[in-house]
């Protein structure tokens, strides 16, 4: 708490570091990749997986469990999603360790390899899909709506806490239709529920678009995304959903029989968001000071310090606190009382400005006296004193004043930095000082990778209900017939 | 559903498989030793969850989320747990696949060889300990209250739905203490908060005790259980809590500054339950017809079926279950109206006594008529008809009703299948027929395992608050201080 913290404008990759250890979120374990979520952090995430979760069921959808371990074989039965996902993964190879024979420790036991390799789950398409085969066989089966929570291995070779590490926690949502455009609306839908819990729970406005071919899941016709524009121009992908298709129908031979008898494969969609949110999150609303969190994700809302000298007047603040808080309680609104005197109140202000506790509330032995008390806000820094009498109401308003000015002021920033261009000049410069840029782009992939290797932008969406334009492309001229949205992403 | 389910008498094991499947609850995936979780299945193990997460949250834990992978030196660092754990495990060894040169399909890389191998974690223990190193500094650090929700692999040769996996689902909490009292007090409220769980969600006594030495965690210096008896008079581990004195802190170098600044290792706890609490509810209650479900834990409470034959009778039904529907969910009653017309009123009785509602609803033109309808208790498979006007009241008591006598029926069943004994014969006979044998044990280990080898009747606990008897051993006749109990177990 006592060294100085990065600031944004300094260094910002430093800057997010710092704070995911300072606010007590998350940190780098002995084992390469992995992440220890802390409780703090990890409150969080179980705010955002209830807010998900909650909606999921009310789309119809119910949660299920498949293994963790996918055999080989399987990953090599959808032949992009083998080139997508099989080249870094964590391989088993065995099963038993046993006491080395010089003594020296435990060692693996060759005796016990496996007949074939288990690649612990980076997406569970596959394995689901091979359950569904056996689930399905007439339309009656279908739709299946199926959503897992579950932990997930991607074998990264440089990662940063919450955007990339080798295990990650997620949600992948796996359905199964009769019709395509069942299928279709299925995943619109979905992104819609991702976009809706971004700006709503999140505050974090978000573009919804599909990806172009080149950057699309392994294994999709389509691929929906939301993007987020961050606080250093950088955008981030913030969770995407899938039109399979019948690629893995085909792959792992599951039809259905429809009403007239006529067996067809069945259609699917896939969908997911992960704790890169925690990432999105914290870069899209902190501050130099520290962790600045919407109310409707912050573990704890409001948290109340009282500043006394006798023991006397703590407990008479105790007391008007106390009073609060079940009013707080019965608002829906949480509520925690620092009175643990470890600490000093300075140490205390400073520590729930770390983590981005919305509101703060303090009271003096003169606040008492005064029938006052000090209602301060995270976002803004602003703090005024106020009646006690009818803080409840007030708070309860204050926070959906400060859900809705974050995103507000994350919108004003995102419209500040999406620029319009008509050349490649004015494009560079764009992406290089950070922000979208909407560009005409000729659609083919070489001019893409083109882009890619000059500017280092890449095309993060082509937005739902573009407006078709024709233009030209602002690399090669040659003609286009809509904008696309550039920008340097994580 | 056609074909006619294998009765306890006949079969018990075959029962339970049949209905594990029957009721849609899991399946055996193709993946060696894994299951797939079902949808029915997982929501019933979802309000699980909810009622421990919110009773760990009551005393004080917060959830976190610690590595998937233990490198395999970690392992080896607690001389007693390497014995318990390192044997049968999933061990990683490389991080990439690539294409085989000859074109045949994807192989392991070679050159992708970890330096050191990753066990998929067993139990968390030894990676916890390793943060816990770096978390804890001073008293003021203490006490860390952590819990984790995650998946688990521990290879088994012989695997059971539910009851024995290579992969399942828990929760372990790892709890770190300034002194050996606290620790010990933490073990066994743990203990207490499982028990009352166990009683009050899943309706199911149990007997709190401690294990034997040699049935001990391993790396644990007092090991709390809660066991409870099957229909088939097996006993069931239905959850531990160990109290691991300063073996991981001394394992990991963990210590801490005292007031007075004199560094201590730090004292630990662990506690867990697992998915294996799904096969000890399914057969702690289920009967020959299929699944019986505590209300408290049935992700369905209350299912509607509507009886008719025009759909202006179904109209004027579905308008009195939608109107009762209302009432029920203010009541915090689940409730499902089964108007589906793809299936016939005949097949959904069958379905939901399978699947084990509790309360089945049925009206037809005529309870219409008089104001009836008819409500059917799974439990005893007892219906009657009563007035519509009042119903809601009616079955929120009925609920209840349900839950306690459930718990009696199965507590009943527990003390007729509990007996004294006091020679060797009779004890031969109790375990062999079925239930806990109350009996003297001189205390040894030696005793112990010739118990078994003889019987396969193991000490399941000595129970807690046990009353002193001196009396003389079963086997051996040598002088013994108190009964202990033993049974056959899962």
């Amino acid at each position: 708490m006592a060294t100085k913290n990065t600031t944004r404008k300094e260094d910002y990759s430093k800057w997010y570091n710092e704070l995911v250890y300072k606010a007590d979120l998350a940190e780098h374990s002995d084992v390469r990749g992995c992440m220890v979520i802390k409780p703090y952090g990890y409150a969080i995430w179980e705010r955002m997986k209830e807010e998900l979760d909650r909606r999921f069921k009310e789309t119809g959808h119910s949660n299920a469990y498949f293994p963790l371990f996918i055999p080989k074989s399987y990953l090599s039965k959808e032949a992009s999603h083998v080139e997508g996902f099989a080249k870094e993964c964590a391989v088993v190879t065995h099963y038993r360790l046993k006491n080395a024979e010089d003594g020296s420790g435990i060692v693996v036991d060759p005796t016990a390899k496996l007949p074939e390799e288990l690649i612990v789950r980076p997406t569970s398409e596959t394995i689901i899909w091979n359950s569904y085969k056996n689930w399905i066989q007439s339309y009656r089966d279908l739709p299946i709506l199926i959503n897992q929570w579950a932990n997930v291995v991607r074998w990264e070779m440089r990662t940063r806490l919450f955007l990339r590490t080798a295990e990650f926690l997620w949600q992948e949502g796996h359905t199964a239709h009769a019709t395509k455009q069942e299928a279709i609306e299925e995943a619109e839908k979905m992104l819609d529920v991702y976009a809706e819990f971004a700006e709503t729970c999140m505050a974090m406005p978000v573009v919804k678009g599909i990806k172009t071919a080149n950057e699309r899941f392994a294994g999709a016709e389509e691929t929906y995304c939301i993007e987020a524009l961050m606080q250093d121009g950088k955008a981030l992908q913030a969770g995407t959903s899938h039109f399979l298709g019948q690629n893995f129908a085909k792959a792992f031979d599951v039809k259905f029989a429809d009403k007239e008898g006529k067996l067809a494969y069945v259609w699917a969609t896939s969908w997911g968001v992960s704790t890169r949110l925690m990432g999105a999150l914290i870069m899209t609303h902190s501050d130099d000071e520290g962790l600045v969190l919407p109310p409707v994700l912050a573990p704890i809302q409001v948290v109340g310090i009282p500043i006394h000298r006798t023991d006397a007047e703590l407990d008479a603040i105790r007391g008007r606190f106390t009073e609060l808080s079940k009013e707080l309680r019965s608002k829906g609104i949480s509520f925690k009382l620092d009175d643990d005197d470890k600490h000093r109140p300075g140490w205390k202000f400073a520590e729930y400005e770390v983590k981005g506790v919305p509101v703060r509330l303090a009271m003096g032995p003169r606040d008492l006296e005064n029938g006052n008390i000090e209602v301060a806000r995270r976002d803004t820094k602003t703090k005024e004193v106020v009646p006690f009498e009818g803080v409840g109401e007030y708070i309860a308003s204050l926070l959906t004043e400060i859900q809705k000015s974050l995103y507000e002021r994350a919108l004003a920033f995102r419209i500040e930095h999406t620029t319009i261009v008509d050349d490649f000049e004015a494009f560079c410069e764009v992406v290089e000082k950070g922000g979208f840029a909407v560009a005409h782009w000729d659609g083919t992939e070489e001019t893409e990778a083109k882009i890619k290797e000059q500017t280092q932008a890449t095309i993060r969406c082509i937005p739902l209900n573009n407006s078709k334009e024709s233009g030209r492309c602002i690399l090669t001229g040659n003609p286009s017939e809509q904008r696309v949205l550039f920008a340097k992403a994580y």
